[in-house]
């Protein structure tokens, strides 16, 4: 049996999704959900990641997960596997999700409180960082074959995102990629974001990054 | 002193872009110039395969790039040191690149007699896969980082393809990336598409991507 499932979102109907977004984030904030929005590339980690992220804070806050991707169900099975509850959206051929589909995917998750849900977007650098999900907070994922030039070629997600988490460092060995350029590129679009080298695969850098979302988390919960 | 120039393309005013595309396929056979659409993420390699192909292509064929990205001239200035006629599109924030925008760059490139012209396509697997660019052939490139399941969740693309190219062999020990799989789930998407494995950095299976391309090119030339 599933233990997972599958809505189609529908697209919205919002005119203004900025303050659409600025609507939900009031509502997560009276129910108490603190809202992650999870972007990158295609195949750069985001599920690795949020499974080895699941197993840092599962035991102190009570997690959701969306899974949004035009087709197949892969990453919802994925995570299903941590026991956390999950569910995957599918977004009708859309590149991205706004603040109208991100409520529909919370509203399936139910009424079960929970303390953190995490968005999954649609693997793209361009166009989710377009649309305000009415997230708490915004953080990508660039990983290490990508290349150090991204930021210099996709601007707007480095500038919309709290935090840049840098994966796949277990085959930087094997990369022209320079840490030190891709920083001073992120912060050139950024200069506050948060910066974060990992590897999901080995667990490198995993708690650290727990920690600082866990502050992040408790913070917002106490404000 | 630069060696390419930048031009930022205008949002098509064409209400049906499928027409116009159909439109631009029939003035560049016209002319006699074959136009590849080359799609991928967002850091697959699509700047050094087409580097690669160059070396292989120029002595035969006379070939022109028009790069486009949203921001940033790196990759003409990448592409300008082979020595061939390149030109940087900005897009304007834009996900994807349409026909008449890819007229644009085309114009731009000048009168030269060009046997061949590519688009690289803005880094993403969704949009740039929604529109008819006017191109001959469509080919697409899927990184080994970024895993053998995109085919399940981007089913566009490859729908729309006639070749993939698998890129980055050269770390393929060091991912868990199943060959057998990736072709598989491509074929599923679309029977047709031409598979080639290769690494850019390497240069290994470039040849025989290279002499496909010429038959292609030889054969359009012909009919």
């Amino acid at each position: 049996m599933d233990t997972y499932r599958i809505i189609e979102v529908k697209e919205s109907v919002f005119a203004d999704n900025d303050a659409d977004a600025e609507k939900l984030r009031q509502e997560l904030k009276e129910r108490g959900t603190y809202l992650i929005n999870l972007m990158s590339s295609p195949g750069s980690g985001k599920t690795t990641t949020l499974t080895r992220l699941i197993e840092e804070l599962h035991d102190e806050v009570r997690i959701g997960i969306m899974e949004a991707d035009i087709d197949s169900d892969v990453d919802a099975d994925t995570i299903s596997r941590t026991g956390v509850k999950v569910i995957q959206l599918h977004t009708g051929g859309m590149c991205h999700l706004d603040a109208d589909m991100t409520r529909q995917g919370i509203r399936e998750l139910g009424d079960a409180e929970l303390d953190l849900v995490v968005l999954e977007n649609v693997g793209n650098l361009v166009c989710p960082a377009e649309f305000d999900t009415g997230a708490a907070l915004n953080v990508m994922i660039l990983s290490v074959p990508e290349g150090h030039d991204k930021p210099l070629k996709y601007p707007l997600i480095f500038q919309r995102c709290n935090a840049m988490i840098i994966n796949k460092l277990d085959v930087l060995p094997y990369f022209d990629f320079d840490m030190a350029l891709v920083e001073q590129y992120a912060r050139k679009r950024n200069p506050d974001i948060k910066i974060f080298p990992i590897s999901a695969k080995t667990s490198e850098g995993v708690a650290e990054l727990a920690d600082w979302l866990k502050d992040q988390i408790k913070n917002w919960h106490e404000i």
